[in-house]
C-alpha cells in the first residue's frame, strides 16, 4: 500500500460499447467493494460527460445480482458517450472542472474503460492532478471492439465481435452457397474505420476452399476496384457464386474513403467520418460490372454487441482487466493502462500488464501486413494463430420464460451533486 | 399401407433457406431410411431445378453423422432455387419433363421443402401424376422464415429467426440506450417482402417500456411517414433516444413499397421486387427532419441462417414436418402439406397435420390486425400469446477447435442420368 488516502472509486465507460465492456465494469464494481481504501463505487452517466456534470449515481446501492449480471448484459450499463477532450492548455477549465468534481466528492481512484481518445483524456487528467497535488489514482482500461489500441496483445471486445462475427459470416456463405445461381454474391460488411481487425476475423469461419468468405478486404491494404472485380469474378467462375467480407473503412490508393455514409451526420464530434455504405456500393458495382445479383449484409451495432455468441475467453479477459485495475490502484500505480500480455500461445495463456497512458494514447495498431495474405484478399494463417484463442468459449446467458435473454439494469441511485451547476459545451 | 410401389424417394428444398430447413431434410432423410417401401433416397441440386434437369445425388450414400449434422447446418444444404413453374397448361413440357425424371428413377416420393411457390410447384406435379396414372406421392413441407404460409398454425423456420431478431433487437437497443445522447435512433431493418411476421418479433422484445424497441412497422399496416416521424420523436423526448424495427416491404397508404432497392436487379425471376433500403432511407428522414443522428443496421442473410441461436423447438418442429411427411406418403397420403396444429397454449403443445396443397399454395398469411397494437406502432399481448411458445430452447452446436461452430456438407455423389440432357429455360 502506498499511502493512497480512503475515497471513493469512479468508474465510466466510454465510446462506442461492446459485448463485454460490462465485465471489465463488473470487474472493477466487484473487486472495488472488496478492497479497504476504498470507501465506495460510483459510476458516470454518459462517460465523462457524467464526471464533467457530477451526474453520478452509486453502484455500491446495486444488488450483487445486478453486478453478477452485468457479466452477461451486452452494451455499457453505465451509459457511454463520444465526448474527447482536448490539450491540457485548450481544454483547461473542462480539466479543472473534472478535478473539482472529483475533489468534491473525495474520488481518489478514477477507472476508464475505453479505446484511443479515452486513454487520451485520462492520461490528461492523472497529470493535472499530479501537477495540482491532489493524489488520484488513474486507470485505464482497454476496451474497443476494433483492437486497435497498442502495445496489448488484443483488446477486450475483440474475441466477442470476432467470434460472432466469424460466425455471421459461416451462416450467410452457406446461403449464397445454397443459392449460388440465383443470388451469386453476398458482400457483409465489417466494422472497423481505419482497421481491419473485424474484418480479418471474419476469415477465419473459412476452413476449406468452399467456405465462406472467399475474399477479405481491410482498410489497411489500398482499395483497388477493378482488382476486386477480378478477384470477385474468379471465385464466382470456380465455385459458382461468392462471399465476400469488406471492411466499412476501405480506402482506395490515395487513402480516400471508398464511400463515406449519406445522410446528415456525416462526421462525430471528433471529426471521425461516419461511414457505412461500402458494401452497397460494391454490391451496385458487382451487379453492373459482373451482371450478376449480389446482395449486402451490415449487421451494424448488432456485431458490437453479440453477448448470446460472446467468447468466453475475452469475457474473462475483460473482468480481469477491470480486477486488475482496481489491484493497481490501490497499490499505487496511476497514469496506466492495463493491458494484455500472450505469455504462451499453445496452451494460449494471457496475463495482466500494465503500459504508461501517454503511450497508447491516441495511437493506432493497424492490422500487420503479415496477417493477410500476398494478395492482400484474404486472412492468413498469421492471422488464424494470432485470432483462434480469443474466440474460445462462449459466455452462458440467464434466459427469460419468454425465450430470450435476461439482461440488467442499474437502479442508478443517482448522487448528491455538491458543485454549482456546470453543462458541457 | 396402400400399396404404392415400392421406390425411392426425391427430397427438395426450395426458396430462401432458414436456420432449420436442414432439420426437415434431416428428418425425412432419416425416417425414408427406416422405411421398407422406400428404396433409397435422391437429392435434387437446386431445388426443383435439379429434379427438371435431372441433376440427382444419393442421400443414401452420406454417413450418419453428416445427416445428423443437419440438426445444427442452417441453409439448404441439398441446395435451393428460386425457379417458379407456371401453370400445368403453359408449362406443360416442364411438367412432363419433371414426370419422366421421376420416372426414369422409379421415384415414387417426392418430398418438397418450401413456402408459398413451391407448394404451388408440388400440387401440380401432384395433378398431371394422377391425370397421367403415375403413382406417385407428393407432400410439401412447410419452411419460411416469412411465416406466411396459411392453414398451418407457424411455419418451420420463424421460430428460429423470431429468436435471433429478438435478441439482436435486445442487444442493439442496450446499445442505443447508452449512447443516446449521440446516436438518438437505431433502426433495424427486418425481412418481410409482405408481411411483418419477423418484425412482430422483434417486438418481442420490449419486456418494459425502456426496452428496445418502441417501436415497430409492418406492411400490413399502411406507413405514413409524418405519424412515424411523430412517433419516433416522442420516444425520442420521452426516453432520450429510440430504437425502431422496420420491416423491408414497408408500404404506403396506395400500396406502394416505401423503397425499392437500388442496384440492377430490381426483381426476381417471380417478379417480386428485391428491396432492402427501408432502414437507411428512414434513417436520413430522421436525420434531416428531427435532426437527430440516426444509423441502421440491416442483418440481411444473416438473421435466416443464425443456427447458432436457433430456437430448439423451432428444429424439433422442423424434423417432425419431415418425418410426418414419410409417414405420411408411405400410408398413401398425396398432394397435401404437412401443418402443424397447436393444441394447447399453455402448456404449448403442437402435432402435425395434413391440408391439400391447393388450398395453401400461392395464398398469403397476414399478421392478423389484431397481434398489433391500436396505433399500429408495436405488438399487442396477442402477438407475444402467439409467438412466445415458438422461440423457446436453443438449438445445441457442434464447436470446433478454432471456436466455431461445425457444419457439414453432402459428398454429393451423382446419380447417374438415364435420360437426354435438358436444361431448364
Amino acid at each position: 500500500m502506498s499511502g493512497v488516502p480512503r475515497g471513493m472509486a469512479l468508474v465510466a465507460q466510454s465510446g462506442g460499447p461492446t459485448a463485454v465492456i460490462n465485465a471489465s465494469a463488473c470487474g472493477v464494481i466487484q473487486e472495488a467493494l472488496r478492497q479497504p481504501n476504498i470507501a465506495g463505487v460510483l459510476g458516470a452517466n454518459r462517460g465523462i460527460l457524467g464526471a464533467l456534470e457530477e451526474d453520478l449515481f452509486d453502484l455500491a446501492a446495486e444488488s450483487a445480482e445486478t453486478i453478477n449480471g452485468l457479466l452477461s448484459t451486452p452494451s455499457a450499463a453505465i451509459g457511454s458517450c463520444r465526448y474527447k477532450l482536448g490539450s491540457l492548455v485548450n481544454d483547461r477549465a473542462k480539466y479543472e472542472r473534472l478535478l473539482a468534481v472529483f475533489q468534491a466528492h473525495n474520488i481518489r481512484h478514477f477507472f476508464y474503460i475505453g479505446g484511443n481518445d479515452s486513454m487520451d483524456t485520462a492520461d490528461k487528467v492523472h497529470q493535472l492532478a499530479r501537477e495540482s497535488g491532489y493524489d488520484l489514482r488513474v486507470i485505464g482500461i482497454p476496451k474497443t471492439i476494433d483492437n486497435d489500441l497498442p502495445i496489448t496483445d488484443h483488446c477486450p471486445g475483440y474475441g466477442s465481435v470476432a467470434k460472432f462475427m466469424a460466425t455471421a459470416t459461416m451462416e450467410a456463405g452457406r446461403d449464397t452457397e445454397a443459392m449460388f445461381t440465383f443470388d451469386a454474391v453476398t458482400l457483409i460488411e465489417a466494422m472497423g474505420r481505419n482497421t481491419g481487425w473485424i474484418a480479418a476475423a471474419c476469415g477465419l469461419a473459412r476452413r476449406d476452399e468452399r467456405d465462406a468468405p472467399q475474399l477479405v478486404y481491410v482498410p489497411e491494404i489500398p482499395f483497388n476496384l477493378d482488382r476486386f472485380l477480378g478477384d470477385v469474378d474468379d471465385v464466382i467462375r470456380r465455385l459458382g457464386g461468392a462471399c465476400v467480407v469488406v471492411s466499412e473503412g476501405l480506402k482506395d490508393a490515395s487513402g480516400e474513403y471508398l464511400r463515406a455514409e449519406t445522410g446528415s451526420f456525416g462526421s462525430d464530434r471528433f471529426g471521425h467520418r461516419q461511414l457505412g455504405g461500402v458494401a452497397e456500393y460494391l454490391k451496385e458495382l458487382i451487379e453492373a460490372r459482373l451482371k450478376v445479383k449480389a446482395r449486402f449484409n451490415k449487421l451494424g451495432t448488432c456485431q458490437r454487441n453479440a453477448i448470446h455468441w460472446a467468447s468466453l475467453t475475452d469475457s474473462r479477459e475483460a473482468y480481469l482487466c477491470g480486477q486488475e485495475a482496481v489491484r493497481q490502484a490501490v497499490s499505487g500505480s496511476s497514469g496506466v493502462m492495463i493491458t494484455l500480455e500472450r505469455v504462451s500461445q499453445n496452451p494460449y495463456e494471457c496475463r495482466t500488464g500494465t503500459v504508461p497512458l501517454r503511450e497508447v494514447a491516441n495511437k493506432v495498431k493497424y492490422l500487420p501486413r503479415e496477417y493477410m495474405n500476398a494478395a492482400g484478399n484474404h486472412i492468413s494463417q498469421a492471422m488464424r494463430d494470432y485470432a483462434s484463442p480469443l474466440i474460445q468459449g462462449t459466455v452462458p446467458i440467464r434466459m427469460g420464460e419468454d425465450g430470450l435473454p435476461i439482461f440488467v439494469r442499474f437502479r442508478r441511485q443517482s448522487v448528491p451533486k455538491r458543485l454549482p451547476e456546470w453543462k458541457a459545451p
